[in-house]
């Protein structure tokens, strides 16, 4: 089969021929149909996130089961499916016990720990597979497991009242859905953004306003939800001014320097919430509003042998929500 | 091995000599240390809960690996483990893709889809054994897996606020935990029992007061939180006249007739909450409470061929909280 | 000023000229610009309800400040206000020390134990008083201060999660806003009712599906939240079968009958909750959705002089959706 | 009556006579029994928080009401009352219409908008008093009003699960109340202090554990909930690493610089959440606790006229608990 294969640290992507590798007990083989490229793969390239190479990345995997292991009862050849991020671990610790795998110190990470998505095909844990709706295309579903998931998953832990104003803070990839998830549930939405050029374009997503920074959100109102997916705690800093009393602002970016956080912003407006892949109830919700139609991701599409030129455009930042290889 | 069966509906249970199973694709063989009799064990019995028979009852089963099968990565042999009731699910209906197994209308349960723990030995899917904690021991752990977990997981559904007063109706094998669980985590406790002459021992286990019924407990200032484990909804509906303002009613118990619910109570009242074992984390608390000596099983324990005895007691009602065969 | 006096009990409502009251201290008086009709006003002139008469119904009020009682401080003559059942409690006791008056004992509910809306004029304690939203009219406020406050506190009561599949059974004044507030949060919603002649106009406030009943609904999907706004319970107990696990069943109505709860319904299907007006952030959130436009109350619109008819027309069940009576 | 008069910023406090204030419409005259000192006392006699001088500070006032104003019905004379920091608000705003008091930008403070409880008498809206448990002595109770409901407040809001973890970081008025409150309703509890010679009381208060640091928290397994009372944000950053997954952290202290937080805390550590004494029913708790006998509140009592030497105690860090005034 052909695979992407990173060779070493910092060094380019390659297409190769490798083997097409065989299922083992409870995996499943599944030939990729849409496999989405996500910053972090920039980030595991140029050695920010240890893995072990050479490597094939790619951690949004959907695309149908061609073979199963020994010991797979509950998926079958031809089933529609997609992995997330975690995909295993150590069954034994108290994360484990609890049901809270993404806690678990020895979780297994598609496609940094295992061989991931960026191929034509890719082995997964049976168990972690999960179905996808008949009504959701392979293209629509891949950004869901990463993007889509942690995106979601944020704004169900800010447990937003119905008439909640929701900002999102970064608009790329995860913002541009989670904008979508607050707007297809109802809630008054404001996308924060420097980029004059993309506000025609978050209107039609559904923002119902486009401010440039924090100090203007605050002056239109201000936030009952922050959603920051940006990767800049600057910007997340400068627009938590803007956080209504009894607020909360879910960081979803990752950033070398900490956040700051004020003592006036904690005394009045309440809380500061960590997104997780945690709970496979909001991945299933995730993927159900995407299936209705309510949410669309806007996705440019590669073709395997293209995906230097799709790496090339997500290092530089210049794929404006999220790129998806097709095989 | 040796393992108790009945061989048909209503028919007397034997301890008969039977092959040791083998563990197949991602199951363990569990050396019984433990095996909880439950009044379910009499209503599988009599046919009230359909069965094919013969069959080895048991649905509280703890014990030590014997044997792994294949694919088995997450266990060891020697591991002390237990089981509880949903032993597998499809795996690819909603529930089971949200992460709530119990809700799946094709679950396995323990002893009814499946050979019981009432034998020297019992197979198990590996990913449905739970690790017991090192300080638990066997005979304290096995009621915990159904009786133990029913309530706690009904305790953390109401959502106690700390001052809450609890009261339980009905204080047998899972009341008299009930009762326990309330009590070690700081609340008032009531046990509601015509049984007068368990009151001294109720006491010891934690109940603040000891009332005969909803009238008495209603005068003596009512409760936040009702936790009926009483399979008589008679004795429910008594008990729900003393529900204070907000209060939460959790039902555990099963009865061929509906619950009669007057509009007074819900207006004002509050909640009523169906039980279910549908969170790996009440088990995982439940079992640390037991581990950490906070709460006691009082448990009348017998060996495997003194079964027919303990069948006896149970039936009959006669065992005052639980009891516990062990091979 | 006129008002609206039932002289004792089933005995005919009339328009009498009687004295315009005078404003105590801490009181309001408001100047009545809208006031709602609820079959509660129905339950009260036939002595259901105790009363003390003669006595001017109305619960529903909306008005402006026409003049301030000695201590009012909060209020100024002009504000637009409304005011919701609960107008003062003793102050003293738990629920009063605790912030949720709606279960002290001696609650003082507007129209029952004062004088109520139906009228020019209306007294009210200056701190039960609502301010209005700018945009909101007078004739979409009031039906909001009983019927909107009570679904809207039942539907967040039930903690939809967003792909929630709503159902309404009861499709009256209160069935009414409960399909749309579902609706304009992004829920599917289901109308259960009899009445096919309204399948077109709900349809048109919001209903993705009308249904006859509990099982048509079941065998269409079920339904995760279930708001029961019939006061009768078998219709709410047929309704039952078709909540789906882990379902929550809003209770709303009032029946002289008790609810029939099968023990099948509670250990899968979850919760029945009561409703309570009984947080002020539910109705402030409740009046914001009617302003914004996305909830609308479908009234009929009566003078006060009209209101023999109207009241007719409310206790024939003739009314639709909901009665105003403009002073 | 005796007050204790701050003349001016960072002027020396003076015990004056000064006439005895009158109730005006909706207050009461409070014969103050006992007054607590906090910290915050010393910030606005040091202009660190902003107050019109000359000012009679405190703002943990109990005690019996001596006089009724004009208009108040809910209080008598000789009831026992406390007053907590808000004491109105607006009326007006979103957050007084949503029953959060203490969100309103025009809240008024007891003791810095108002003559504070430093003082023989004290006037305060009536509304805003709390009656005190029967069971409740006066100096148990005034630390209640501002310490003890901030923390008990912080505690609820990190909903703690029954087996959680409980550190607590600075442990003087407000800390050795958090553990308590923690230990009183089951948990574990670890105090995390560098005063080597608090522990042996700090044991008997309920410390299960008394480490010196977050690493030594870290190393002895971390904690689930932390609730950091110290106005240090260095003491409580060093605390977050001993925060395990799924954690929260309470900020319930104030620091001029912002709290740095690291990425990888919120990605599996959860939340960060401000305390605010804004939901009635946690000091109603919080009161009934104390009552109960099951949390101590450890005081330094003071005559009204040893009020300098108190305050200079707290001032430089010496009163170990609370200190509480009794005129």
């Amino acid at each position: 089969m052909k695979a992407v294969v990173v060779p070493a640290a910092n060094a380019r992507w390659e297409v190769k021929e490798v083997p097409t590798p065989e299922p083992g007990p409870n995996q499943v083989l599944i030939r990729i149909r849409a496999s989405g490229l996500c910053y972090t793969d920039v980030h595991i390239t140029r050695g920010a996130i240890p893995t072990q190479f050479p490597r094939t990345l790619g951690h949004e995997p959907v695309g149908e089961i061609a073979a199963l292991g020994p010991g797979v009862t509950a998926r079958r050849v031809g089933d529609r499916v997609g992995v997330p991020w975690v995909q295993s671990s150590c069954g034994r610790c108290e994360w484990c016990l609890r049901g809270q795998k993404t806690f678990c110190r020895e979780s297994v990470g598609t496609g940094v720990q295992t061989q991931g998505s960026h191929a034509e095909y890719m082995l997964a844990q049976a168990d972690a597979t999960v179905l996808l709706p008949e009504a959701l295309s392979y293209e629509q579903a891949a950004p869901i497991f990463c993007a889509g998931y942690t995106v979601y998953s944020g704004f169900r832990l800010a447990e937003p009242r119905p008439t909640d104003r929701v900002a999102v803070v970064g608009l790329g990839g995860l913002g541009h859905l989670a904008l979508q998830y607050a707007k297809a549930t109802g809630h008054h939405t404001t996308a924060v953004t420097h980029s004059k050029d993309k506000e025609k374009q978050l209107r039609e997503l559904g923002a119902d306003a486009v401010v440039p920074d924090g100090a203007t959100l605050q002056r239109a109102g201000g936030a009952d939800v922050i959603l920051a997916t940006s990767n800049s705690f600057d910007a997340v800093t400068d627009s938590i001014q803007a956080l209504r009393p009894d607020g909360r602002l879910v960081l979803m970016g990752v950033d070398a320097k900490p956040l700051a956080v004020p003592t006036s912003i904690m005394w009045v407006r309440g809380r500061i919430i960590g997104s997780s892949q945690n709970d496979p109830a909001h991945l299933y919700e995730a993927l159900q509003l995407v299936a209705s139609g309510k949410v669309k991701v806007v996705t440019e599409t590669y073709r395997l042998d293209e995906i230097g030129r799709a790496y090339d455009r997500v290092a530089e930042g210049k794929v404006r929500y999220r790129a998806v290889v097709v095989p």
